[in-house]
């Protein structure tokens, strides 16, 4: 059977599925971006993301995607020439720090395996030796979403407090905001940089940055050039509840209704069903036999998990039986990855028939492909599912 | 976890999950009823209707319920005092029974046990009786919706042409139409009856009658009062591209579009699929060590799936665990049958992971509410469906 | 210039323009009919709905045509070859009246020129004439929608009383509902027929019965065959927020954000406002030098405007030069009124520009048509909005 | 009367209205953006926008505002210190002009009135006295959305090629693109910039660069500092369909939708349309007595009209005015203009009765703020629409 019909299965680690209620928000006529009931959205709007991002201070929003509020975090804080610490956590990591090399930064870039996050006590040492501080930031990726590895930011933050060392703390949030609890003002990131289409369950088109004060007092200083970034003008504007160019106006609806939903379920039962579901998701992994790509315990992304297959199986294969025959979009093994790992995104406007739903299309693409799995995985996460 | 989070699970056997973009398009700006582009919907649709019918003759559309098209087949072509012929399928088979009553027609109701279809030797003996030939007509409903069984219409016509009788031949193909084939001119029925909320993936709101020749050289002899049911000015008013009233117009833009899905699949691959979603469905069931309600395997219905179980368990306790910890809607039983069983839909647009999600969800479900079952039943479902 | 842009003007009398937001709320997902969100709809529907017919009774949705709330208002309450009390206000009142034939009632029907309401005066007339109270029920249009005219109710309600008669008393407020002030409770209205697609601002597809007790208890007693209509199935499941069949649900969702809308403005302010938009249009058909179909200024109707053309002219021709030329819909003249009048819709979702466009496009086709008109016709009714 | 009904209408010079059915082609289901569905899409888009531009060559699309397109035409060509030519014809000229200041261009500003275009011979002599061709990019805004004046870009053309200058030629089309004629190819135009909200029907949120093969190899030298905004990356991930980071896919449903209709309607006649419009406009700016702010008749735009008040008059006042009482939205007088103008956008998706009914709106309002006018005004407008 390959005629397709039902709802497609957007499974992977975002865009993710945006609910209908969030869909038809966008879909209201556009408004008058200079006029009285704009300003009341955007004010309504600034004032519902602070808690998601856990801050009490401003956060900017771009009309761009996540890419775009990578740059924005340098470029608003940064110099030419500066030196960033930078570790290779997977291949968005590694995608920000070309950014920083293109924009004209040097980045210290301590190596990874791909299946752990930054190393806390790496962060102490590298900090520990850069005795004049010339390190500017330190940027760190909070949940890769190449490898389903979450970092342990508060640790991160404590390893830089103990090396005594100033530098700014540029934390990507991209696969982890509104997913995986994350607390700006409290973790002491000072830029912190998200998208919409993840966890905050929106269409593509919307770039974020938390600032905090330290980070809005260095970009005084900063001299990348910078225009359409530049925080300045936003948050000026922002105070009467305008931008300073045409913002996205119908993903701002979208937004309103989004973070209205996240509100209603509860941010702490959000995080709380992302993880349950990750913990279902990695019972049906290690019940087929196949193991998690994230090698620490501790660092298992709620997100996203990236499942490891044997060299003698291709990935990508997989993958495409699994949209050929079940109309299933997984994630791809990037860059060092291919065709290694398949990522299994469940996040977002999620619950356990349509989890349950995945992983039936994951079990049943594997077995198509000739992967040797042990078919009780499936009903191990249903088990978790039923008694959790 | 109790917060609801994702899409809803509607697998109640109809109203089914309309897709995206037949509620797109049934949000379209309503028309002139009366304009030129108006008369090119209707007369697209009446084009593209046919087919779905199986017939080359007219159908008529409603703004209504599928129980105002139950009456149209009434009214349209029987006189008060008629004696017709009906059969004790289930629920439903007993609604039309008592509206048929209502309308002033004697009805002879065969009984039926609710687990089997009509049965074609007990047409052709009720018929063979009737040597005066007072039966006006033999009343048929397709696919039991309360119960899960398809009646075999082909055999029924057999046993009436075989009785040598000339009732008409009403048939209710509400649950099956666009699900499960079904031949109108092919099996020489009179008047078909449907809705849009099922097979036709549309919200409530349209009913239909397909009408053969004799069916309306019937109405113009039938007696029973009728205005608002009345086909004649429909038909007359269709040749234009009208309607005698105002139409539905919204739910008419959402019919052109489920066509246009229907015709993009292709029937026959429809059909297909609805089989083999049931045979999947029935192998869970199996698998689980439970009873499917439909005891004749000749007549397992391909839209639903009823499953009975043992005197100990309540099925509505079942299904409200169901809801509460899944967020999904299973069908009830009805009357006789309240507390016996629950239905799965599996009709409609749907696919194999939402069938997969569905059949967890019941499965959970049932192991929450303390059915003694076989876990294996899921993944003997995951097996047919990979297999085939 | 003939190429279509920009927005349609629907300004027949109905359908209207549905509102965006009322739009969107239609293309929710369906839920299950019987279950709690379901209910909970219906109860808040119900209620909501009271207030804008008026009563504190039930109010009984159909899916249907408002065709099909005539129809259920005479089946519910009247019997075979009962005599009714109808008036030729125009072609709706004789759509009616043939309806009621057809049902096998006998009609009184009462002559009109079509230029005027119901005389009270003949009313009290024709039933004081029936000393043996015969006549079971009075049938009235409130606004008729082919000519623009509105009938007293209040003072056909007093003549009624005068007469002493026991008739039951039908009011047709189809164009009227939600655009025109009217009160089931306080003006003795037995059965209040309405439909979804003018005032409402809905798709068509739902028709209404408004029922007071005396309907209730006539209905007892009343012996047209019925059971689609039967209002006790339907007030029986209401109670508890359900409907005997499938509800279309779609547009229930539509109907309750549409009564958030009138009750956001109010019904006061809507039916003002419908006043306003109707004075200005017989401000700008004076200013034209042409002629008002409606003969008697208390029986202006605020919903839409006929407006009358000399013999020269065809009015048909007028409404196919102003669609062709500014993409506009406007009534055309009914069965005697046909090529003498168009009619303008001013009803529903509706404000001063939109008005002030339809208007223009008005002025500019009966120009193009070659009707002698004075240009001043616009401008006199913008003096108007501009000044009250 | 200030209760709000009926649509808003939105007659700033963009946001445009958009269509019903672009914006229900923005609400489908977000889509894998690594799948071969996503490719489909963008190598249809791609396609599809070449001779909206006027180009056969790349036409890049972002996530962000116009603003963004700005920045990216500036950071791919140029290099720091670099010299441009620019003109003061309005707001937005000298925003861009200070942008190309931050990000560290010099910039030759020719003064200007406001009320005029681009002086091609103002172009000429400046480059010809640049005998070292040390400007590197001539900076125009084809049509400047504050003043409503269309420079002359062949003309402009002319006059660069005639003073035999190297400089690259970058135009802003914000408020012209699918609009106003424009030939990114045969007026070699290097860079051309422009955005979703104008004549491109779509909410805020994509923004296009048109890019000339002299451009792409200026990108090659030019030093600025950029990542996101870096051609490169894009047109080659472009040529399988694809973006190096996340596109704005919902937006990009709709720019499918909205190119279709641009297409549907023929851009020949879309601009007819414009200028028609705009012609009627001015028709009803003269006819009340008032100025148009544009002092040259060859430069007129097509799609907004900016109109003059005379000292005594607030044009925010009468802005203020005709939103409270008519629910329109116009044009403010941006900077130096404040108070003076207000700007009337027709553009878009657009009709004669909507652009009557924005007429009317602003004559009431003009009439309500006591500004003395003839009221013959509208009806001049009426008078050309009818006759052309």
């Amino acid at each position: 059977m390959t005629t397709r019909s039902g709802r497609h299965f957007l499974q992977i680690p975002g865009p993710t599925s945006v609910p209908d209620r969030v869909l038809r928000a966008t879909a209201q006529p556009t408004i008058d971006h200079r006029g009285a009931e704009f300003a009341e959205l955007t004010l309504d709007l600034l004032q519902r993301l602070g808690p998601v991002f856990g801050t009490g201070g401003p956060v900017v929003v771009y009309p761009s995607s996540g890419t775009g509020a990578w740059e924005a975090a340098l470029v608003n804080t940064l110099s030419p020439g500066d030196r960033v610490l930078a570790f290779e956590t997977g291949h968005f990591a590694g995608l920000w720090r070309a950014m920083a090399e293109r924009l004209g930064l040097e980045v210290d870039f301590v190596p990874g395996d791909w299946r752990r996050g930054v190393d806390p006590r790496a962060v102490t040492e590298r900090l520990a030796e850069d005795r004049t501080h010339s390190i500017a930031a330190v940027m760190v990726v909070h949940n890769e979403t190449s490898t389903g590895v979450t970092s342990r930011v508060p640790e991160i933050r404590d390893a830089i407090d103990e090396a005594g060392h100033p530098a700014l703390f540029l934390v990507d949030t991209i696969s982890s905001l509104g997913s995986i609890d994350y607390r700006h003002d409290e973790w002491g990131a000072d830029v912190t940089v998200a998208c919409s289409q993840k966890g905050l369950m929106l269409p593509p088109g919307l770039g974020f940055n938390a600032v905090s004060a330290k980070a809005l007092a260095a970009s005084a200083r900063a001299r990348l050039p910078r225009s359409y970034w530049d925080w300045t003008p936003v948050l000026e504007a922002n105070e009467r509840g305008f931008y300073p160019y045409t913002p996205p106006t119908n993903l701002l609806f979208g937004l309103r209704e989004a973070l209205r939903m996240l509100d209603e379920e509860g941010l702490a039962n959000v995080f709380a069903r992302h993880r349950r579901h990750a913990r279902a998701t990695r019972a049906a992994v290690n019940g087929w036999g196949l193991e998690v790509l994230c090698a620490d315990e501790r660092e298992y992304s709620a997100s996203l998990t990236a499942v490891l297959l044997g060299e003698e199986h291709d990935a990508d294969k997989v993958r495409q039986i699994i949209l050929d025959r079940f109309d299933m979009s997984l994630g791809t093994g990037l860059s060092r990855l291919a065709g290694r790992v398949f990522r299994i995104g469940h996040l977002g406007h999620f619950n356990d028939l349509t989890l349950a739903g995945t992983l039936a299309g994951v079990q049943m693409g594997l077995q198509l492909a000739g992967v040797d799995i042990d078919p009780a995985g499936l009903n191990a996460a249903l088990d978790l599912l039923r008694a959790e």
